[in-house]
């Protein structure tokens, strides 16, 4: 798999989302798809498509198109989704509890192990996938006991910060925020968020300047 | 105004980040901020910041900075943020609503102002803000009385295709999708996709690559 390290984000971001249009097509019995097909399903040209599996190896038969069993099975690898990855989430309020709910997660091998508050009161709840409710100052032993690899932040954003810094002193490096805070990390830890308000911006910004009307 | 059509993607979320940077420092009363300061707090370099601030205009003095309150008067102008925008929210299960108890929304100017389902046992139910969860069938109707602009989708994905028929059928030509599934609408319509599970591949794929690490 060469050149992997040089894949810019947005083809990464593509990447996953033919994964999951893949999966689609698999669960409906179909082997081949072209990249024209590819690209209709997930709203991208098909030059698109050609250039963002080349990033890692080429897979199309020209004329015939992707092996759905094939392609799905690299994508797999290149995404490090044939394993589990177990996450810890901290802040269990309306939506860090909406998210535990979520079925889709642990589908893809993404298992939430953990979740963590500061509130008395939720702590030693139990809530779905018989999960407990853990006191967020057992973080630390709690993530090496079970393995945690990803955090994930749902808390108010005032104490979003002192979270993260709870995540890297238990040697979590990968943290998906969910709280409008930035969080300040060294260039060690990867941090993705997701901040809904910004993309209500890029909404209202696109309405007003007429892009798209 | 000029060369607004013409700024990245990209650049505009960043703009959105640096409004609500400048928003926290204006309420500490801080006065001026220079390209370095508002940089670090959003932990982009300040080049960055210097390039987007000028797809839309001059606003720094060079060794001085920027002021703070004029800065966010006109990235307010520029992300249309200095109106109310109406929200129509369809999908009341847990995320739905989670994102209507979010209290960061209605402080930026975005109104929840309807909430839909199509469970009987929801319908009519009073939720958050004083909603009353209404009648999917009813939405074309209350969209034009409550003058609703942006449409969010937050049901399970083998409908979403069809609520974002009814969001166009209704005129509004904005959606913001939690779904999981990619929905496909003409040109003119505009749609952001909120998935927090690409986000996790984002993670796995650069953990397994060493990026960052």
């Amino acid at each position: 798999m060469p050149k992997t390290a040089k894949i810019p984000k947005a083809a990464i971001t593509r990447l996953s989302i033919y994964y999951r249009q893949l999966e689609c097509l698999e669960s409906k019995g179909c082997q081949m798809v072209s990249s024209e097909k590819l690209a209709g399903l997930c709203h991208v040209n098909s030059a698109q498509v050609r250039k963002d599996l080349g990033y890692f190896g080429e897979f199309g038969i020209r004329g015939v198109g992707y092996d759905v069993v094939n392609l799905l099975a690299q994508l797999k690898n290149c995404l490090a989704l044939n394993r589990n990855w177990n996450i810890g989430l901290v802040g269990v309020g309306r939506l860090g509890a909406a998210l535990l709910h979520y079925q889709n997660v642990s589908v893809r091998g993404f298992r939430c192990v953990a979740a963590f508050d500061n509130n008395p009161a939720l702590i030693g709840k139990i809530i779905p996938h018989n999960l407990v409710i853990r006191d967020i100052k057992d973080l630390c032993r709690v993530v090496q006991e079970l393995n945690i690899e990803i955090g994930v932040i749902t808390t108010p954003p005032e104490v979003a910060q002192g979270v993260a810094e709870l995540f890297l002193k238990a040697g979590v490096n990968a943290i998906l925020n969910f709280s409008p805070a930035r969080i300040r990390v060294p260039d060690s830890c990867l941090v993705e968020n997701i901040d809904f308000t910004v993309k209500l911006d890029i909404l209202t910004y696109k309405i007003s300047h007429g892009i798209g009307l």
